[in-house]
């Protein structure tokens, strides 16, 4: 398919939808979307996989790096993309996280010929399973100089409203062990089952701290998100694992947190098994307040994990801002509002073409 | 497989091992019993399914059934027998439970032609699984005539010592009840496991009822054998289950087990997955009386289930008596003590030749 960079970012979206791109399958959009690119002759464009960066080399005195990931979760009955006129609304797979986002970049760089600051354009690939995939790290352990900028936008759906920073998350597995026994003679066991009664009544008494960081309240939480235990019906069980997820405010680091976790459950095995770091919401940078003045003031902290971090990680302050509700992201009735996707395109025009 | 009467009851455990009979597959060995049984003269010998029943009909005024299942759990690298002559151990699938007790009815079959008390020998398909294949469940729905009897003996392991009655088991499943959210925003939604906390500090808790009856002290169980709960490692989740199994003393009923066990977890959502009765000791009846004299006094009571449960509800009392250590059932390493063999068989010759 080829993409018309002319017409609208809605048709844009639902063509981008319509390219079917789950995570592991990107190679025929970012073929499509290097095929657009490639004759705007103001953009530098370079591939890596199935990643695909387009820069303007303005000698700006500013840098900006806008990024929105190709892929999206399994299908779900939920293509071909169809428009709601009446409603407004977009629905599809893909259309909220974040082909809406994608096209709204794509507009922007063919529009916006001479931004104010320099512009460095990432579609990566493998945002949706595991890090090892994902594009946008793989492409600052290989060309970190690419994503070097003073200021990045990550376009994931933030119902067009600035969220700033995120939240690092940790998983941990805590674990009881027991003696197995038969449940016809029970006392000749341990129950490890039941020793798990401690670790959800921890969890019961945990109170959530919210810092106030840059002006934005954030919201931690510890939460069992599995529990598994049991050998048969007439065994006394001698193990039982707790799979507990806990989210971090961006004040804390991976370390405090795994630390928190452990001092949390102290007395029990406490496995890390996943974790990933916060991000400050980096609101102070010159670029971050112009950029938030130029969308009208508003900002709220980001609760979920995002890419954001790996920018934070490079030294980049990064905010999100994209079409559509996350609430409907990975979501089978999946959907973005038209007009988030035009007051996106729309603000982030006036923003780099500001003073011009 | 042709099965020698005629040889010792450790050649003919040994023999009865190594004819596999994994539940479902009792074929083989219920042709091999009924064809060793069918030449003993003094017997009646009748078949349902893969059950062979032999019968004396003496018009003694007693009858006693003893009884013994003939299939086995599944393989697990533990076949053939193997007789380990220094330690005098027989090893193998089924040894304990329970071909040993098979073996010594098949001798008893063959040498006690003329028992004091008319003999009925059922050996039956279908224990180590659902109920619905249990073979001595069937003979007393098909043709209860030939399970009626004063007195019973289930030859299942019980290191060669009588063990009177047994207790009931139910099984429940407590489930919990949440809403689902995002881990990122978890106070949007509620966690289910979190709210088993409660679920396990009943039991833990949990004070076991210790009911002395017919002199013998029985001891209730009441735990969790398994539990799950989880939607995902970023969702929290909206359903936990607890299994629970409460093992019950045979003075109450199985009304009566399910009664406390609603009550116990008031306030939860309990749902009984699977219920079976106790069975009080009944050792005041003459028959019982004079085995137990028989075989030396000494009676235990049985904590685990077991088909002496059916005879009682057929208005039999029953005991189970066989050799082997129960704990050594269902393991890798099964095995029995030719001791035991040896002494079960005399014991029981020497009670159903007694005063003749």
């Amino acid at each position: 398919m080829t993409l018309d960079l002319t017409g609208d970012a809605v048709t844009l979206t639902q063509q981008l939808v319509d390219i079917e791109s789950v995570s592991r399958n990107e190679q025929a959009i970012a073929d499509a979307v290097e095929a657009a690119l490639l004759p705007l002759d103001h953009l530098r464009v370079s591939r890596l996989g199935n990643t695909v960066v387009a820069r303007t080399e303005l000698g700006r005195g500013e840098r900006v790096v806008i990024a929105g990931h190709l892929d999206t979760v399994p299908l779900n009955h939920n293509l071909p993309a169809r428009l709601d006129a009446e409603t407004g609304i977009l629905h599809g797979l893909g259309s909220c996280d974040m082909k809406a986002g994608d096209a709204v970049m794509l507009r922007i760089a063919a529009t916006v010929r001479e931004p104010n600051r320099d512009l460095t354009l990432v579609f990566y690939e493998g945002e949706e399973i595991e890090g090892e995939f994902n594009g946008l790290r793989m492409l600052g352990e290989s060309d970190p100089d690419l994503l070097t900028a003073d200021f990045a936008i990550l376009m994931e759906p933030s119902d067009a409203v600035v969220e700033a920073g995120c939240q690092g998350t940790l998983r941990a597995e805590v674990r009881t062990n027991g003696e197995r026994a038969h449940s016809a003679r029970s006392w000749k066991g341990v129950n490890a089952i039941h020793k798990v009664g401690e670790v959800l009544d921890r969890l019961n008494r945990y109170e959530a701290r919210r810092p106030v960081i840059d002006g934005l309240e954030y919201h931690e939480g510890l939460n069992a998100v599995a529990i598994h235990g049991g050998v048969a019906g007439n065994v006394i069980p001698d193990e039982c694992v707790v799979e507990v997820n806990y989210r971090f405010a961006p004040d804390r680091s991976q370390a405090g947190a795994e630390q928190f976790v452990r001092e949390f459950f102290e007395g029990f095995d406490v496995a890390v098994t996943d974790s990933a770091p916060g991000a400050l919401p980096g609101l102070d940078v010159p670029a971050a307040k112009a950029f938030i003045e130029a969308v009208g003031g508003e900002v709220n902290p980001k609760f979920g994990w995002t890419d954001v971090s790996r920018f934070s990680a490079l030294g980049v302050p990064a905010v999100n801002f994209g079409p559509g509700d996350p609430m409907f992201a990975h979501k089978q009735d999946e959907h973005v509002p038209v007009e988030h996707i035009e007051r996106c395109e729309q603000q982030l025009r006036d923003w780099l073409e500001a003073g011009l």
